[in-house]
């Protein structure tokens, strides 16, 4: 029963074939290859708009990339304190875009809203004294599992154009939000004012590929120096455009998704069946609860493995539970009649 | 016939099946997995020396961050002004270091000297008004698919040593000048000076898997962190650790150069029989050769793929043919054909 | 009656002697001149340490280059939520780390305690997906012109030790608080475990004369390859360092503050006596008060000039009064006069 | 006898008074001061054109600051292998701009050409992994003390112009190369297509004083952030601009210049009656001469101080001697005297 992480879990079967078919035969290195062309030409269909996409391997270099393109460095990219750029990208994004600064703003469920990064903006009027403000990163869903709606994004990309930022949105699950809000892909992104999105398939099934979509294809160039000079331009690309190929195809993304936020949804229900507290609402893949230590230890007893998101206090543990696309039926069912529930 | 590059093939079947199999179950991610450690202790083996390794999925990335590593961001690092790293990464070294200056070296074959190294010392001499020497990165092979011996590399690390300059091995096509010398791997590493290794997979057989080695593991620990927040720590590790795995096993690796290595030899030993002049000695898996620009043509009209290196020049050209160690014998022999030697 | 900043003010008349007394004559440059020279002798005497100093012209230069030489770029520094370094300075210490994370610390009266960095620490056990905790920096006075005492630093200094962490001292107004303790300048800084300060005397007199300094002499090789290639090298050196050494001459650095806190004082006592609450004790030459707005229209129509520090709330508005050595006694006494005290 | 570099010398006595004149009463802190904005109106008028201005206290944080305002990071800059942005600046722009390449051109008396920066372009067609040429980087006068004439820079910028490049003109001896070209500045700068000027004055009779300038005022607000977060952004600026306001006032910069030249045209027409040769023209202040090595010893003897530029060769060495507007002329006449001619 692992419940630990998405990324705990190898590749979907279909994504697998895909790579396989993908070893052999020649072709062009460095994304000029027709596989990375079909991706971003399924992207586009998907996305209903021209885009510019860029695969990498990791979610930390898609942000960091990105980020890198949407703010000069002597700017300020406006995050969530919990937000996995602030967090667990070990200063990624100061890195790759030369120093900028990350603010981080508080708020219920790891969600911006216009009034928080509105007041966090206010801290930065300072002139040359303080960073340029440049980005708003939200991500979706968030660290806490939570979903932004098109509304509350459009609220947030209407205080950015009003302040001259740009919008990112960090979507290492995107799939999960777009199953839950049962929205179209442009809805959620440049209908709603979005510039950039890391979209995320290592945690839904692939094995390791992501893509920076720009909805502005002006964009591209520059971006392409940058994955260069990072060395996240990956010579034999094809191999990682065919995870994304395969990803996209029949709407698999959205059937594994499907499947991991269905799992998550009963395992909730299961929690609050025995009176657990949901510490978060469960819109995606992932459970953020507070469980009384004895019945912690007793899961863990029996084999559940999931991390504690903090320390345990006056006899309660804000645990994390992710479901990925491929967690077996039969360890949710195990752990709902753990629950006894 | 394609003799572009070595990244224009897929992955040697063995790898593609470790793959495969790495897709199914759960594992620990970033690194902790078993198949890493795996990796990790055969290298260990196959160099004879404790060391640590840092899976990465490009050489711009391996090299990148090795060279951040030994230098600091006021440091030069001296190498051949046609090397990788010189002219081929869009200066991710420059970024990676945060600014060091990367000394550009002259010298026959792609090769560097203690002489020509020496020279280039000499202007940084100028206390803190020059960076402060910090590296030698040599390519083995080099660019000009050239190798170093034993003795010359111990020559450029007695260099090194004497003027408290780390050695840095550009390793892309390790397995190539294994093969070449028929040494051990430790004879030219760290038996001959050398500090840290960019161990090269993915130009033969692999898909994307290279590896950074220390020799001296008291490195790992900040080397970890610039991975990371590079973006290079693959969360789904045990799939680049994967192709490692097979490459390393039974000596693949050693058997796949091998084989390209002689399909080199072949098509040079054809090129020479019809008046050919090679512009470098051929002594891994490529060719550098002054064709007629009449011969250019008709072997480009009869289907070869190849780089010109250098622009026409009084009725020849400078051309590069890369044999990878999955280029079918059948295109190698009709290239020798076509030469009608 | 401007008490706008200590910026706003010249130089001390002997500071401008000493100027005037450097323009003639020939000298080496960068820093090889007797008068710099003299200065790195009276500061180690001073100081009661063998040090190594680096004059610099600006505050900024001084706390982004110290940073720089104590954290790795995947650093991590701690420092208050409100200080210099965290938001006046544009983000110039993540420049210069190349990316290092400053965490933001909470706190009263600007002051950073062992238990809060202790709390901030503890949300950098990450692993390599954190920033790795390097740097404790703190501000004395802090930005709220309050004064650690050698306890304090003290203890925050075991905790540094204790963590593996450096600690930086911001020392812009180093001599205000000098003067308000009544101690030896070894007693809070190499006594107290303070590892490089940045020893202000732009702020108390001097027209931009800032110095680095490690009580570590080790520190300063690569520190003065940092130095140069921010452009920070100043050529004819011994301009700057002619004001350092009129500055620390027959104490002048001392009586010039005492004169600064002694005004601040007095201009505390005042508001003190009209009803007017201290928003942080008065301890160095600034004073921090929330003032009805009716009195702080008053004040400005009558010529004082101050800014505020928060916009006004219920009435009140947090206002900053900066008092320089340079300040008449005349404004002062005008202030006071003018609060009907 | 002082030769050894124009910044050995102090302040021209009118810049000393207006540094004493600057010392007292208040102003706005930061360049917001009366001073500055005189200077600004100054540099408009004298180069006949809208511009923004920016004083800076070294050489090298102009440069830097200034090419990191027109190259993006994956940019290339390209500039004579001796200039000082190559080799003297600790490679500053490197770290400025965030790792952008400096790509070396050779060419007699340090100059650029047109086809020696095609050919250096032609290495840079690599699409993205080369850096994107971005810069040309010329030093007016050059490190040889050559000087560019009008005609010399529209043949640069208009390559420049063509291939999409920015072009930066190094003039830390701005002065001396007017007046030795005896034309406006505005000839050799935004008419000849100049976008950004390094404005030298300290090496020309300032203490610390340089100003980068921008002929199109867009680019003033990034770049003031970039200034402020390299720590250069002076709070006392006015003393800054106080030396700059003195040095353009009645023309005192081409004064100086007129001096300094004229003192070296006089050493230079002294060694050449004694059969040197001259290894460059010289048209500024400097002189580059091989001298018998006996000469050599003998001027040393005699007091002389100045560079050797390369080590001693068949009996002669290459020499620097650099007049300033400081140099008594007493010393060049018995430096004349010496030589005997």
């Amino acid at each position: 029963m692992n419940f630990l992480s998405d990324n705990a879990y190898g590749a979907a079967p279909e994504i697998a074939e895909a790579i396989a078919a993908a070893c052999t035969g020649t072709s062009l290195p460095y994304g000029q290859d027709a596989l990375t062309a079909r991706v971003e030409q399924r992207l586009a269909d998907i996305f209903e708009h021209e885009l510019a996409i860029f695969p990498v391997v990791t979610g930390t270099a898609a942000n960091a990339l990105a980020l890198a393109s949407l703010t000069p460095p002597y700017g300020a990219v406006f995050c969530h304190e919990e937000s996995h750029i602030a967090v667990d990208e070990c200063a990624a994004p100061e890195f790759f875009t030369g120093g900028a600064k990350l603010a981080h703003i508080a708020g219920e469920h790891a969600k911006l809203t216009p009034a928080s990064v509105e007041a966090a903006l206010a801290r930065f009027r300072g002139g040359v004294h303080s960073p340029r403000p440049a980005v708003i990163s939200m991500s979706q869903p968030t660290e806490r599992g939570t979903v932004y709606t098109a509304r509350e994004i459009s609220a947030l990309s209407e205080l950015a154009r009003r302040e001259g930022l740009m919008l990112h949105m960090d979507g290492a699950r995107f799939a999960n939000a777009i199953v839950h809000l049962g929205c179209t892909p442009a809805e959620i992104t440049w209908k709603a004012g979005v510039d950039a999105l890391s979209f995320g398939a290592s945690k839904n099934g692939a094995l390791c590929a992501e893509a920076v979509i720009f909805f502005d294809r002006t964009r591209a160039e520059e971006f392409a120096y940058r994955r260069k000079r990072a060395g996240h331009l990956v010579s034999k690309m094809r191999f990682i455009s065919a995870q994304l190929d395969a990803y996209l195809e029949q709407d698999r993304w959205l059937a594994y998704a499907c499947r991991a936020n269905g799992l998550a949804q009963r395992m909730a229900e299961g929690l609050v069946r025995t009176g657990v507290k949901l510490a978060d609402p469960v819109e995606a893949n992932e459970i953020f609860a507070r469980l009384p230590d004895g019945l912690v230890k007793m899961l863990r007893g029996a084999g559940a493995q999931f991390y504690d998101w903090e320390t345990s206090r006056n006899g309660y543990t804000l645990v994390r539970l992710v479901l990925s696309c491929l967690t077996p039926e039969e360890d949710v069912a195990r752990f709902v009649e753990l629950l006894g529930s």
